[in-house]
């Protein structure tokens, strides 16, 4: 099977231009078939202050109403989205931007109204994603770029989570190739020490995360992060990488950031 | 040679949710392969006033500086083109909304600075088009959604006209498909008296139109618009057809509003 890498990048890459530039260089480099998908960032939230529209939070989580949807629409699958692809093009990367109404790319379902009404939000599952039209888009040699917005099939936009996205794109894609998913975020990977960026855990195997709850190397936000990824390797993913952008070209020789496997 | 035709709406449409509703209907029913081309509408400028982006114009032109190119980036590639994308794909059209910089589908050169600096205009040229890319999308069943956003191949995206994309598109993809090119606008066609409907003119040769400008029956803001089709049509496209875009459904049938031809 052919090797398909999908890279997940955040604001703290697409907030800072240097770093997205010299992360750009490295995914244009990275060879074989990749899908980037990117996040929100800054800009999404500056915008809905100039506007007026004031964050709605319930519990300390964020509501996507109306007026949000229609910011992060804009910002998104608009301002981030071409502008990055633009960047791809320049580097000379043929990049397609896509939101998951194009081409139908991924479907989601309106997240049910329970404790919260999170407003617009879109929950993915087993048949969000066209493997047919990802595949096609591949084979004409176009490296798709998704943004963090779905749809529901039936007219509706929906604001979904990038890790979401990445993780369900990677599953699904495991069906036709061998899939490695690729978390960029703001530290090394996984470190014994969080105060420590030497301190890397460069292999975690699933059998060993148990036991690295135990000793409190894996904590906080860092639990659910790395149970969704042995939960994407469990539905096939290859290996799952944990790591800082701007390590990203060594992903093929010293290695990248935390490797996660089955 | 396939048949392809090329549809370019503009604010009357988009503006209108009904209308919008009910071409986007039409246009999915539109057998063969197409490309769809849309402008702007009140929504960007409404966004900017929003923003307290002053409206700049120079010689009664509208100027496109870095902030009006951040609005319209947001407007047409984020808000308009993914809200029609989502729509389309509810009716069963298996849209890709698309700006110039995805998959380098239109390459622009910024608008040299003259007597008046447009800003971040983009001009096109024969080999803006990629007619590559379009023509593996169609061959994969995608529906390419074009908005009136490019870029220069070197990270500058750049406002274009929809109407110079439309028949940029129609000319280049002349090469491999008997194209035609639908303008969508407010009046029926061309008539012969603008105030009656029933006046329409069904049909204008090349060899026509000069008399029917001394007749006085084209003049004002339609001789441009007639000229670039005609322009078209020397270049390889089969067919310009300028009406109104509830009339759509029968294209095939009933015929058009007016139809331009060799």
């Amino acid at each position: 099977m052919k090797q398909l890498t999908i890279i997940k990048i955040g604001g703290n890459v697409i907030d800072n231009s240097e770093k997205l530039h010299q992360f750009l260089l490295d995914f244009t480099a990275l060879p074989g078939d990749k899908i980037l998908v990117h996040g929100g960032g800054k800009i999404a939230s500056e915008l809905g202050v100039s506007l007026g529209i004031e964050p709605k939070m319930v519990d300390g989580r964020r509501i996507t109403d109306i007026e949000t949807l229609r910011v992060v629409t804009m910002v998104y699958a608009g301002l981030i989205n071409k502008n990055m692809v633009a960047q791809l093009q320049a580097k000379g990367c043929n990049a397609i931007g896509l939101s998951g109404a194009d081409g139908n790319v991924i479907k989601a379902v309106k997240r049910p109204v329970g404790k919260v009404d999170y407003g617009f939000v879109g929950d993915l599952d087993e048949a969000s994603v066209s493997v047919a039209t990802l595949d096609s888009l591949l084979k004409s040699n176009l490296i798709p770029v998704l943004c963090a917005i779905t749809h529901d099939g039936d007219t509706q936009l929906l604001n979904t989570n990038a890790d979401t996205i990445a993780s369900a794109v990677a599953v699904a894609m495991s069906s036709s190739y061998e899939t490695r998913l690729v978390y960029c975020f703001e530290k090394k990977g996984v470190l014994r020490d969080v105060e420590d960026e030497l301190s890397l855990v460069p292999e975690i195997r699933r059998s060993e995360f148990e036991s690295l709850q135990d000793q409190g190397i894996v904590s906080g936000g860092m639990i659910p992060k790395l149970h969704n990824a042995f939960e994407a390797i469990r539905q096939g993913v290859k290996a799952v990488y944990i790591g800082k952008a701007d390590e990203l070209a060594q992903i093929d020789t010293q290695g990248f950031g935390t490797r996660l496997t089955a």
